[in-house]
This record gives C-alpha cells, structure tokens and sequence, in this order.
C-alpha cells in the first residue's frame, strides 16, 4: 500500500525532484502539493509547482498555496541559487494545472479528515505552513504520522556557516514543529551534501529521454552553476528529494534518535540547528535526524520515478 | 452608524468588562468574539466568554476559540490573577450560548468578508489569533480598519519588571502584528493603571441593579483581592475596557504616534515593548501608543454599557 | 570620621559635582579619582578630571585612567549630551594637576591596601573600571565597603527606551559586578530625575560667588541646553552627585533592598536594569536601589560643598 | 632566532604537553607561563603549571595566575575530561616551582616592556587573561605580535553540539580579542581532532624513557579513557600543543584568512565561533583559522621536545 504524503515545498530546483519523486514512487501516494515562501517568492513557488506538476503529466494533485512570510521574520529569497523566479534555467511552460482555491492550511486539514489513515507530511521548504497548521489546529495532529524536513545540518550551514536556509528562513516555525510532539525527523546538509549532481548523474537523468527529465536536466545545469559561484561546489547537492526518499524507502537513509533545538536568539547563528547527536545536554530526545544515505539507491530511485513520468 | 468590531479576548475579569462594554455601548456593533489562550487556558477563555454573554443576554454574536498556544513559546496562564478558571470570584452559571463551529480565524474571515466596511478589531489578551490571520490571510488585511490592543506598556510591567502579560505571553504575535502594516494602537500599562476599581467604582457598579452588574462586582471584588496579594494594589486597574473605550469614543484616551519595537531576544526582557516616545532610534512610527485616559468619562461609558443588558 | 572614597567617573557635567561634593563634603575623605570611557573619550575624560580638581584647589587626590573601552561592547560617547570633549559649555583651563602613573587598577588596588578600613567606590559612569578590578583581583574585594553606582533606571531609560546611558554602555560590567558579591547601590533614572537643575539652582549655585561655582554655573547653562534638545527636559536632572550624596548623608536618598537583572541579550532592551520591585521573579535580592530623594537636602549638600572649595 | 613566547593556559593534560613543547622545541623561547580558570578551577591549573614545569626541568620561566573566572559568566571546570583536579591520572609530585608573584596581566606587561622585540602569546585556555590585558593594557599591544588561540571549531563543536569548551567557557573574551585588531589564529577542533593519541602515539611517547615522558603517557592514559567516556572517541584529541606547533613550525598547519565571529547571545549555540570560509558574511577577515594539520611532523616536533627535557 502506498504511503498517502502531503508535500510542503517551496520550488526551487531541487523541491522539483521531490515533486516528481513523490508522483512518480510506486510508494507515494502523493495528495496533495503545498507552497510556502522560501527559495522563492510565494507567487513564484506556487506558480512552479504548477508548472512542474502539469509538464510531467502530474494531474490530481491538488496545489494550494500557503505562507508568504515566515512565522515572524521577514524572508528573503534564495535568488543567488535559485534565480530571481526560484527556477532559473529552463524556460517555464505556461502552467495547465490550476491552484486549489483553498489555503494550504484548509487543504492540509481536508487531506487529514478524508484520508482515513495518518498522512505523512514531506517539507521541503521553510517549516511555516506546517507551523501554522500545528497552531490553528491542534486538534488535528494526531492524524499526521510524521514531518520529515529537509532542512538543517548537524554541523555547518549553507546560508550562514551554522544555519542552512530552510531552518534560518523560518526558525520559529522549526521550533513550533519541534515542539509540537509530532514524529520528526530532519534531512539536514551533513547528509544531503552526499547526492551531488555529477556529470554522471547529468547524463544518467538525460538519458531517461521523456520530457521531465529533459527539463529536468536543463534545472540541474543552473543550480550546478549556482552551487559552484555561490558555494564552491561545482557538482550542487539535491536536497530535497532525500526526505521523499526516507518516505519512499526508509532503508535508503540511516537516522538516529537525538535532541535538536534550533537557535531563536543568537545574532550570528539564528537557525542554527543544534543536534546533541553524543546526548550532553541531558535533555530527552525529540526527533530523528538523518545520518547517511544510499547514494546509489537515491539516484536509482530518483531515476526510475522520473522514467514514469511524461 | 455604529462601529463594526471583532473582539479577540482572553476572560480574564477585565475582559468580560470590554465584553458588555462591546455589547453596551451604541457606537460599538459588536460582530464577532474570538478566543485565545491568556489569562487561562482556551477552554477556560472560551467557556468563560460563552458565560459572560448569555448571563448579560448578549446573543446572536458568534463565539470561536482560536490559538491554545502563542505563536512560538509557551503558555503559563495568569492564575495569581484570575484564578485557576480565568474568571475566578462568582460560581459560573451553565452558558447558554454554544460556541461557533468555525475557528478563530475562519470567524474573523467570514466577518471581514461580509462586513462591507474595514472592521476594527480590538484585542484584550495576547495577539496569537491577530498574527495568525495575519499570516493565513495577508490577503485580507485591506478589510482590517485597525487593530487596538490592551498589551504592553511605556514603562514597568506586571509579570516581570519590564513586560506586560499580554505582551510577555506571546511577543512573536506583537511583533508579526506591529510588523504586518495594520493601524495599530497600544492601550499599555502606563495608561490602564489610570483606571483602578476602587470602591468607588465598585459602589457605582453595583448600584446599577441588574444581574450583569451584581456578577460584575463580584468579579471585581475577586480582582481587586489578587491585585492586592500579588502587584500590591489594593485597587486593580480594569485594563481590557480601555482599548474598547478608545473605539467608542476615540476622544476618551489621548494617543501619540510614535515607534513600538518588542523583545523577542531578551533574557530578563522578553516581551517589553520598547516606545520611543522621544524618537531617539530614528526609526518610522509604526504605531500610535496611548498617553492617557480620561478616567471618568471612561467609568460612565462602562456604567452606561452594562445599564443595557439583563 | 569621614568615609574614604574612590570616584571612578566619566566627567561628563554632572561627574564633576559628584567630585566637587566628595572633596568639598566634610563626610567624605576622597582617596582618588579614576576615570574611565562614557560621557566621553578616556583621553577627555581624564583630561577633564585634571581640569575641574585643579581649578576647584583640589590637591593630593591621585587621578589615573582606566579603560577606554566598555569591557566587551564598543562606545558611543554621549556627545549629544555632554559635546564633543565631554564638558562642553565652559572654556577649559589648563590643568594643574598632573595623572598618576598607575593605571586605575593599580591605584585602586594601591588605595584598598593602605587605607587600613574598607573603602566605599562611588561609580558615576560605566563600571568597566569595577568590573575589570573584580576580575583581576579578586583577592581584593573584601577590602571594598561596597560600590554606590549612578546608572541604570527602575522604569525608562535616557538612551534607550528602556536603557539608561552608564548602563547600556557597558551592561557586562553591571552583570559583573552585580554578580561579584559586593554591597551594590543603585542610584537610577527613577532617583535622579528629581534633582532638577531649575533656574532656581542656578542662581543658588551662581550665588556661592567662588570661582568653582562660576565655572559651575557654565556647565549646567550648557547641560540644560543639551538635554532640552535632546530629552525634552528643559531642566536636566544632575544625576552623578546623587550618588556621592548618598555616601556623605544615607538619609537623603531612601533605597530598597531587591533583585536587579541588567539585560545582555535584547536587541531593543540591552543595558535595560531589570529592578524587581515586587519580588516577583522568585531570586534573591543581590542590591539595593534608591526609590526616592531628599531634593532639597541634596542641593543644600551640593551647594555647601561647593562653598568650601576655591 | 628562537621566537619569544608567553603560554596562556589551564593545565589540564594537553596544555601540559603545550608546555613542554615550548620548553623544550629550540624555535620557541617560552618567556612566561600566565594560568586562567578553565579545564579547572585557577588553583588548580596554577598549581599544575607549577608541577609539570618542576617535574621537567623547566625552570627560569615565571607562572603567573591570571584569572579566576571568565570575563563576564559563571565557570564550569571540564572535570568530565580533565578529572577534578584538571590534571586527573598520576600522582602529582610536589612542585619545586614557586608561583611568581605578580599577576598574570601584571607578568605580561613586564614580559612585553623588556622583549625587545614584539611577544608571541599563545593561549590554550578561555581568553579571559588576554582579554582583560586588551582592556587594561591597550596602549602595549603593539608589543604583541600575535595571538594564537587553541578554541572554537569551523564546524561542530565539544560542550555542547556548536561551541568547543575554551570559546563556550567566555565567548566574551574571543570577541574582546577578536575585536582588538591584534593578529589572531585560531586552531579549532577541525584540526585538533585530528591529532589523536593513538596506541602508537602512545607507545612512542613511552619510548622516549625519560621522567617526563613516564608522566605524560600516565597523562595521556587518563586522558583517553575520559574522551572515550564523555566523547566516544578511545583515541582523545591533543589540542593544544597544536598551537605551539603553529609558532615553532609555521608549515605544519595550514591556515586561511576569514572572518571569525563568537555567538554573545544564542541560547542553544554560546560560544560557537561562526567561521565565514566561503565569505558569504560580506565582512572584512578578522583572523587565521587553521585548516589542516601535518600530523606526522606534529608528533614529531612534540617527541623531539620530550626528549630534550628531564
């Protein structure tokens, strides 16, 4: 039986490979895509999941669009690795898929009440829809069975050096999810940086010979290009996919039980997630974080949901 | 014509007051009560705001509880204040008015898309419900006249030297608030300790004769007792109702514009909310700040407002 | 028997008549002056010190510099109100009194250990000297009656909404010596704010008719300027000597004993004194702060003082 | 021409081997000997310094105490590593070294003042005594020529899962430091980890066959067996004598000009030294930070140095 997933992203290239993941995965049952301000825009990430859903034949799913800002800061988009549209690279396809008319929150709780079963939530993005869902009702979290999240890093950021983007964009949000009591478990960069987009992987994509994935390779020339100016690493990490891939397969991704709190309050190091992985702190645990991946099997996954699609 | 008003409360003694006061008052139109978790907890708030209106025969007002939670921390309920139930003092009555099946939000949605005016919305507890919207529905802050707020303060506080409880229980909510662009008025605590329950006023309430009056003495009588033992205040200041005065007769409190900045980072500070009366941090006013009362033409406003219910 | 005093000041207007009331006071028995960065630069500030003691006929009072800097923050002299080399207004003579050779530390330390009785240090600008003594010699703090400080506030600050000028500039050295054990007095805004430089006191003081008083006279037309301009008060309050005026009479300035809290961390509150009046945070009090003044008897202090000099 | 040296540290086992790696290497002229609260309690570390030194042969390099506590917060001695006498394993002969009798900041001025030439400090502890020296001695740091730290870390850190124990035990120190303009190195965690006391190590240690080389592999024993404990790792990380290493053989640690800021405020992350290597931050470099290590020469010149000892 597949899993039913809820996926909360901000696209951004690679949430596009979580998108397709997701649609394509014999193990998901993906109902529903929502938007957040994050990488982009919120006008440009909801407008990309559009895009992306209905060029690779995605129809059903529907697309709601959430939170513009984050919980209580002000966002500011990832332009120097994503573009000024969240998607730079490839020319984007008028979108035939529509928006939901409901809000992100409105459609996460429909999913819930009609799923019959505990869905589990995939973020890829800034946590706040989820956040905000978590407060507007309470009530509801007992039929999620768990967020994963992309996001975090047990050891150095990418945005500052402690804090990865996701978690700085919206700590807050981290910290109301984190608290919440929900079954967590965070795919940060110490494990995400392990599935970089190589030449190999270039010309493994490129050679599935539909449509996705040919535009698929044209989204991962840009953020390679991105990655190498902005982060010296001329073969980019494809984060976001990972979380869809514990879903998919949870052998795939090694985890460990742990303590993480993400820092609210310092000046140089906000969204800092702190993973007390040796349990110093003496605190009780509160989430799972990802430890490693099967880089193969990633990429062998990820190939064969793309191979499924237009 | 009167004014449309949604009061978003946390009853709480001094809540109830800005309740009838609502209710009472002809220039107020009295739309909507949403609840949050203050002074007590949300079931107690939102019991208690069922209570209070039917014993006053308000009816036909929709009553929804909103955020169990602030935005981001924690909540520890007044109970040196109000008592283990909120509302401590009398012995309750069985509500008569059931509570609105939608949520605080979806509430304060359907008013401002139905009013056919911007509506005020005065709040009297922490802004959890307000920040919220805000983030849910930026889309419909153009329908939002003004946001009058019983919170904060110029000076000292009440729960910690510098914070106010409303303020301190969910600074992130003032601060997405303050930040969000609505109109914003502070009615704090160096303009709420203006208007003290002696016993004086106590005589004059209860000399009103009606049943709300009588259950409002008692309450008052319970107030003034905690206000004693725990602020050393033999007459406690009945802070809610001013931010309701303010809207019915703007010419009753006397406003500065000015610039309202909140601790979120503090250590012994979280929640103060930092004026600059003087404008010394060359900052844009984002705000106005009340500077003073008019004390007995406010007491003769809430005389007048409880002469009309039961 | 007068009381032997170290004054570590920032002169500053109101610096210097904290110096002329503890040379003039025949309760006082001034042991030495340090100087430190605030009101103005070291390199000002020590210069003033030379200036006023020699022009008053103050001789045999070692004056050495201390630090420049606040202990961990950088400074921002108080140009606003105090001009550019921290005693604007009158034209300073040359000084005929030289610096001592030690550093502030030094002479402090030099002073405790000959003066055969505990000392009482009057502090009238930040306590980066006291601090930094603290922690290079501990072994010494059993020699220091206790430390009487000008700064801090129990309600709104000067520089900040709610941080007052000495202790927003360096509030790690109020954590310090707050935390060192030693007797600790707190004269703030709360106190000062009432000994009002009136026309009233201008012309009592012009009336002493000695050279110090005209001189005098000088500083204070300019400090009322200054503080009309910048704070709105046409007569500025003279807060330093209040401190001194404690030491040479206690039963001028009323204190309380309580638990006060100097906030390190706030982006909009740093340097904030937390005062808990109402002993509501449940920790032991660890100082004293004054909560009210003799106003005439400290002008009648100052102006005695002040006669006996040159 | 051997460089002169002052050693600031906290014995604690690998200061100790920091020291005798200053004694004994022939590029270093170790001039002084200042000791700080850290590893251990001041009493201890200055009586350890004392005892090592003896026991060695070292003799003609006056130790000084500095610092008894950080420069603002509350100590915590690493007893968990260092045992509770900070120097956990052997049996401590007693020390034939007095203690000189100035202070640390008293013995550094005096180092400086007669040189010659400018003093090379290398810290192995807290920063507390280098941080009160800036801010009391300020005019002599051009006498400085540099400050190499053993603290922080580029990416996680030992105490708790950001800060390493040196910069977490007074981060206020680092930024006194960090903000002093006075040439600064950091050697983090990212390279100490590295050299690590493997049974080789150990047995190399051994076979030198001198006292002192008896003494260390008790040292290094203990040692092992607490990292194992508290940190997972059976072979402990010899941190600082990697900062002498850097002074006697600048090739054996490679080193990157960047941007070092200590976190002040966080409430999760203290003390985490957040390390710009890609630049990101848009701030001028302020320091070195080491990025490697050639850990084959650094056990070497550490044996070489036992050898030459008693």
């Amino acid at each position: 039986m597949p899993k039913p997933v809820i996926l909360d992203c901000d696209p951004g290239h690679d949430d596009v490979f979580a998108i397709w993941l997701a649609a394509g995965d014999p193990e998901i049952d993906l109902r529903a895509i929502t938007t957040v301000g994050g990488n982009g825009l919120l006008t440009h990430t909801t407008y990309n999941a559009r895009v992306v859903t209905g060029l690779a034949g995605i129809t059903g799913v529907p697309i709601s669009p959430g939170a513009a800002s984050p919980l209580v800061r002000v966002l500011t988009p990832a332009e120097s690795i994503h573009g000024a549209n969240a998607l730079g690279g490839p020319e984007l396809p008028e979108p035939v898929v529509e928006a939901d008319p409901r809000t992100a929150i409105e459609l996460i709780r429909d999913v819930l009440d009609t799923a019959g079963e505990p869905v589990t939530i995939v973020a890829t993005g800034p946590l706040t829809n989820i956040a905000l869902f978590v407060r507007a009702h309470p009530e509801r979290l007992p039929l999620i069975k768990e967020v994963v999240w992309m996001g975090g890093s047990t050891g150095r950021g990418n945005i500052t050096p402690y804090a990865e983007f996701n978690s700085w964009t919206d700590p807050e949000a981290v910290a109301v999810v984190l608290g919440s009591g929900l079954p967590f478990t965070m795919i940060g960069l110490n494990v995400t940086h392990q599935v970089l987009v190589t030449s190999e992987v270039m010309a493994r994509i490129g050679a599935i010979g539909n449509r996705t994935a040919a535009f698929g390779v044209e989204l991962l020339a840009f953020f390679n290009a991105t990655y190498e100016r902005d982060q010296g690493m001329p073969a980019g990490p494809l984060h976001d996919p990972v979380a869809m891939a514990l879903v998919a397969r949870p052998d795939l991704v090694t985890t460990a039980a742990t303590r993480i709190d993400v820092e609210l309050h310092g000046t140089e190091t906000a969204g800092a997630t702190s993973v007390d992985l040796l349990g110093k702190l003496g605190r009780e645990p509160n989430a799972r974080v990802a430890t490693g991946v099967d880089v193969e099997g990633f990429w062998e996954l990820v190939e064969a949901a793309i191979r499924t699609l237009s």
